[in-house]
C-alpha cells in the first residue's frame, strides 16, 4: 500500500523518458529487453543485507501511467514527437517481474529484481525500483543491525524528525519494523501500516508545569497504564528518579496501576542506568523498565550492554532512520539480455574495475539450505531456465578462482525469487507486514553467525552456475 | 506548494498526541507557549548552513486538520478521551509563525523558527517542522558547498535513485536547486516546482544497439539541439570518444548542429577529461562541453579542478541527494517561554553539555551588515520586542568571553525572521522558487570568503543582546 496515493509515473530520471523516444522513433519499442536490480557491497562492511520496499515497487508497477498533464508537460521540452506522447497516454505495463521477498538476506551480486519486458517499459522503471529498494533496504538493514546489538531487548524507531523527509520517515518505519524494530514513534505509520507507534512526552512536558513532578503525577493519572516517564529535565539522579518514584508511588499505586518505565535521553546511559535500576529497585519497582535514547546505533549498544548497563529498550532515531553510518545503499539495475526478433543477445558491462563487471543473460537465483541444520550453504545464479536438481550432489565453485571447489549433498534448493507480475499483471500475492517482519526473523534464523557478525563477518557463497559461468566468460573474451 | 497534496497531520511523533491530550485533559489547552527551532552544529564543519524547507512548512501549517479517519484511529488507541478526540476534530492552528526565509545563510544556535500560540497546537507541529526544515536545509546545504567546489561550472542533481524515498527524492532535488545546482535529472521535481530536468542516456542505450557508433547515431539523430553522448560504456578513449566525434560529423554537422556534450561516468576523470578535451579539440569541437559523474562531491571536485581537470558540468547522485558525509542536519524544536493567565515565564533547559544549554525567551533575530562593504559582520538575538538602533554604535560581546566586545557603526540592521503565520493566518508572501535560489546566492555574497572556506572556516559572530544575555544568566543561577 501506499500511504499517499499519488502516481508517481514521473519520479524517472528524465534520460529514461529521452531514451524511451529514442526506442520509439528507432523502431525498437518492441525489442524486449531483460534488467537487473543488484548490489555490490553490504553497508557498513556487513555480512549481508535485507530487502525491502517490494511492496511499494508493486504498487508503483500497478499503477504506472501518463495522466494529460504528464503528457502536456513532456510537449513543453519540445523534443517528443506527437506519437511518442500518444504512445506514453495508452502505455499500460505489461513486463514480467520477479523479485526477491521482502525481508529476506541478500547478498552483493544477486538478481534482486528482473524485469523483462518491452524495452520502453523495463527501462522506464529503473529510477523508481532503485529508489523504492535501495531506501526501504538500506534501512532494513541498519535497523536489523541494531536490533542484533540489543540481543533481545527492544528497540523503537525514533527518527521522522531527521528523516529525509516525509516519505522518508513513513517508509524508514516501515523497513525499520521489518529489519527488528518492534515499533515506530511515527503515528501516521501505525495508522497506514500497523506499525506500532507509541511515545510519551518530551521534555517540553515537564517544562510547561511549574515542577517536574506536578509533570510526572499529570502525566501518570492521564496515562496510568502506560506511564513511561522522561527523568533527564534537570538532573536524573537527583531530581528525575526521585520525582518518578514519588509520582509512581503516590499516583499509580492508588490507581492500582505499576509504572511502565522511565526513559533517559541524555548523559552518560550506561552509568546513569545502573544508579537508576539500583534506585528503582530499592524503591520497589523491579518491573519499571528503563528505556535509553540519544543518538544510539549498534555500536554504541553494544558496548553498553558489553558493560552491563540494565537497559531494557533502545529509542533509536537519526542514525537508524538514515542509516548515517552509511547512508547510500548502491544498487544498480542494468541490462543483461537484449531480444530481437526472437533472438536473445546477453548483455555484459565491462569496466577495468573488475568489480563492476556485471553477470549478463536472463538469470534465476537459488538459495541452497541443508537439510540437516536448516542453515544456508550458498547462493547459486544460474541461467533462467536451469534448474537445480538437490536429489543429487552439487558441485559450486567461487566464479573468480575456479579451483576453489565444494560438492554439497543433502541440501535443499529454493529459488529465492517470487514472479511479481505476468505480461503485466500482479501474481503475487501481497503478505501482511507483520508475514514480512516474521520472515525476516526466520530467515535470520538461517545463517550462520559468522556471517552475522559486525567485525570481518564471512563472505556467503553467491556463485555462478556453469552453464551461466561460460556465458560470461565468452563474452568478456569477446569484448 | 506540496507536490503530493496530501494531509501529513499524522505524520507526528505519537508524544506530540499524548502530550496533546494530557494538556487537554490538565485545563491546559490554552497556555500560550513559545518554541525555537535551532540546530547546534554546521554540517562537514562548515562555516554556515542554508535555510530551506518554509514552503513545504507553511503549506503543512495551512492543511493541519484531523480527519475522521484519523479520529476513529486514535480511538482505537484507547487512551484519549472524547472530549479530547472532539477537540482534535475542530482543531484549527491559531499560531504565529516568524521564520527565516528559505536560501538565507543560518548559523547554530539562531532561532531559525519561532511558533508561538496555544501549547497543544505548538507543540503538535514540531515533528513536521523539523523533519521539513532539517531535511531540505541539509540538502541544500550540501549543494551550496558542491557548488561552491565546482567555482562556476555548472552541477545537476543526479540522486533520485538513492535518494531516502520520494520525497527525499522530490524535496531533495528542489533544496539542491536552491543551493545552487542548475537542475536535475528528476523529472517530477521539474513539472510540479519549475527544477529544470535534463538527462540523455544511460549504458543501457549503447547496449541496446548493435555497436557504440550505431546508438550514438540514433540519439543524435533524435536529439540533435541536445545531443550529449555517453562515452564510458566500453572504453571511453579507445572507443567512446571516437565514436562519439564520427557521429557528431556524421550526423549533427549535416543536420546543421554542434554537439552540447560527452558524458563521462568512470576511470580517472581527471586524466579521461584531458585526454578527452584534447581529442575534441583536435577533432574541431572546442565547444562541446565535458560532463563528469560518478560519486562526486565538493572534496573530489575541489582536486580535479586542483589538477587542471577541463570539465564545464559535474553530475552529482548519491552524496548530495543524502547529503553522505553528514546525513543528518541536527535542528531541534524547545520550549522557550510559557504564558499563564497573561504571566510570560521564560525557560531554560539545563544540561551538563553546555552546548546543549538552551537561549530561553520569545525572541527576535537580526543580522548587522557593513553599510559600506555590504558584508554580514554579526547576528545578535534578542528580546522579542527588542529594536536594534542602527543609527548608534551598537557593541556586541561574545556570549561567553564577555570581555570580548567589538562596537559597530556605520551598519544596517535588518531582521532576518519575516512573520509567516499571524493567529494562524498566512501572512508572508511566498517567493517562487527561482527568487530563492537568487537570494541564496545574493545572501552568499554577504559573507566574507573565511566563513565560507571548507577548511576551518572563521566562526561568524552569532551573539545575545544584553537584555537576553541577563535573562538567561538569570534562569542559570536560579536553576
Amino acid at each position: 500500500m501506499a500511504y499517499n496515493k499519488i502516481n508517481l509515473t514521473m519520479l524517472t530520471d528524465f534520460y529514461e523518458l529521452t531514451m524511451a523516444g529514442g526506442y520509439f522513433e528507432n523502431g525498437m519499442k518492441d525489442v524486449i529487453a531483460t534488467f537487473d536490480m543488484f548490489y555490490r557491497r553490504n553497508p557498513d562492511e556487513g555480512g549481508f543485507a535485507i530487502m525491502a520496499g517490494l511492496e511499494q515497487t508493486i504498487e508503483y508497477m500497478k499503477t504506472l501511467s501518463f495522466t494529460e498533464e504528464d503528457i502536456a508537460y513532456l510537449r513543453t521540452k519540445g523534443i517528443f514527437s506527437e506519437a511518442f506522447l500518444d504512445y506514453l497516454r495508452d502505455f499500460t505495463f505489461s513486463c514480467d517481474v520477479w523479485a526477491v521477498e521482502e525481508g529476506t538476506p541478500i547478498f552483493p551480486g544477486e538478481p534482486i529484481v528482473t524485469v523483462r519486458g518491452p524495452i520502453i517499459q523495463a527501462q522506464l522503471v529503473e529510477t523508481m525500483v532503485l529508489l523504492t529498494i535501495n531506501h526501504q533496504s538500506l534501512i532494513a538493514t541498519k535497523a536489523s543491525r541494531i536490533v542484533r546489538a540489543a540481543d533481545g531487548r527492544s528497540v523503537m524507531e525514533f527518527g521522522s524528525r531527521r528523516a529525509h523527509s516525509y516519505d522518508g520517515a513513513v517508509y524508514g518505519a516501515r523497513a525499520a519494523y521489518i529489519g527488528g524494530c518492534v515499533g515506530t514513534a511515527c503515528t501516521i505509520s501505525d495508522r497506514d501500516f500497523g506499525v506500532p507507534a507509541l511515545g510519551t512526552m518530551a521534555h517540553s512536558w515537564i517544562q510547561s508545569f511549574d515542577s517536574e513532578y506536578e509533570a510526572f503525577c499529570a502525566y501518570a493519572r492521564q496515562y496510568p497504564n502506560s506511564c513511561t516517564l522522561l527523568v533527564d529535565t534537570y538532573n536524573v539522579l537527583k531530581s528525575g528518579i526521585p520525582n518518578a518514584i514519588k509520582a509512581f508511588k503516590e499516583i499509580l499505586l492508588p490507581m492500582g496501576c505499576r509504572p511502565k518505565g522511565i526513559r533517559i535521553d541524555s548523559g552518560d546511559l550506561t552509568y546513569l542506568s545502573k544508579k537508576a535500576r539500583k534506585m528503582l529497585d530499592d524503591a520497589g519497582f523491579p518491573d519499571c523498565q528503563i528505556c535509553a535514547s540519544n543518538s544510539l546505533d549498534e555500536y554504541i549498544i553494544a558496548d553498553m550492554l558489553r558493560q552491563g548497563a540494565p537497559i531494557d529498550s533502545f529509542g533509536v532515531g537519526e542514525r537508524m532512520i538514515t542509516a548515517s553510518s552509511e547512508p547510500v545503499f548502491g544498487g544498480v539495475y542494468k541490462v543483461v539480455s537484449i531480444n530481437k526478433d526472437g533472438v536473445e543477445i546477453p548483455k555484459i558491462k565491462i569496466s577495468e574495475n573488475v568489480a563492476k563487471i556485471t553477470n549478463p543473460c536472463f538469470k534465476n537465483l537459488y538459495r541452497l539450505y541443508d537439510r540437516e541444520t536448516g542453515k544456508a550453504l550458498a547462493d547459486v545464479i544460474t541461467l533462467f531456465d536451469e534448474e537445480i536438481d538437490d536429489t543429487e550432489p552439487y558441485t559450486i565453485f567461487d566464479p573468480e578462482h575456479t579451483w576453489k571447489r565444494k560438492t554439497l549433498t543433502n541440501f535443499r534448493a529454493v529459488k529465492l525469487r517470487k514472479q511479481i507480475f505476468r505480461k503485466g499483471a500482479l501474481c503475487y500475492e501481497l503478505p501482511e507486514l507483520g508475514a514480512v517482519k516474521r520472515r525476516c526473523a526466520d530467515q535470520l534464523e538461517t545463517l550462520w553467525d559468522e556471517v552475522k557478525r559486525f567485525e570481518n563477518p564471512h563472505s556467503y557463497y553467491v556463485d555462478l552456475s556453469e552453464k551461466l559461468w561460460n556465458c560470461k566468460q565468452e563474452l568478456l573474451h569477446r569484448a
